[in-house]
């Protein structure tokens, strides 16, 4: 899992998947791949979506896209202090910036080990504690 | 299927599946309900989404779900000329209001023809052409 520590608040020090806002122009994959370009340097082949999460006190919906790693590479983008691949073992789960990204992996490999592609909904209706 | 002949611009007298904006504070699936309430006076379970529609010049991004007609019943809604219950022979294709619909209704009767249940994607880029 290509990881990012964040370098910009909110949640600044905390890691998160690549994911961002929508520009106008642009499709969810399109977005979803220019983020992972933007915050971990990498071109990634967006596949299908694994969650949709609905943060109600945000206004926001948040989708979440399956993807992989178009040819290997990833760097440290500027909105990044720190880019890496973890394995499931060794995700950093009580430092993971947003419950969305929370659910989403968790779900993903839930999926996984079952050999399923399921798209999740789940709703978060206060703001989360902060660290 | 649910249609509505629309009372109100834009499409104005074109028909379309209940459909709109969310509002802050609600989910997907609970705007597409209240849609179908305040559209076509009806109650509906809402099941998994059949389609998501890119509208790039709108900067609009279209999530369609599946539902089943909670009671059966239905009515004409303050946004509606007409509403009815259509089988797939009797769909008026040229009076659908919106290409995200017509992509949605047709990639819904192919599922349905094969037994399958996807969610689809597509992007359309400018201004459809008005009738």
């Amino acid at each position: 899992i290509l990881l990012c520590r964040r370098a910009i608040e909110p949640r600044r020090g905390f890691w998160t998947a690549p994911a961002g806002f929508m520009e106008n122009g642009e499709t969810l994959q399109q977005a979803a791949a220019r983020e992972c370009h933007e915050e971990a340097l990498a071109r990634v082949e967006i596949e299908d979506p694994c969650a949709i999460v609905h943060v109600l006190h945000a206004h926001q919906v948040h989708v979440l896209f399956r993807a992989v790693l178009a040819d290997g590479g990833y760097g440290v983008g500027v909105e990044s202090l720190e880019v890496g691949l973890y394995e499931e073992r060794d995700i950093p789960w009580p430092e993971i910036a947003f419950p969305s990204i929370e659910f989403t992996l968790r779900r993903y490999f839930d999926d996984r080990a079952r050999g399923r592609r399921d798209l999740h909904f789940t709703t978060f209706e206060r703001s989360p504690s902060r660290a």
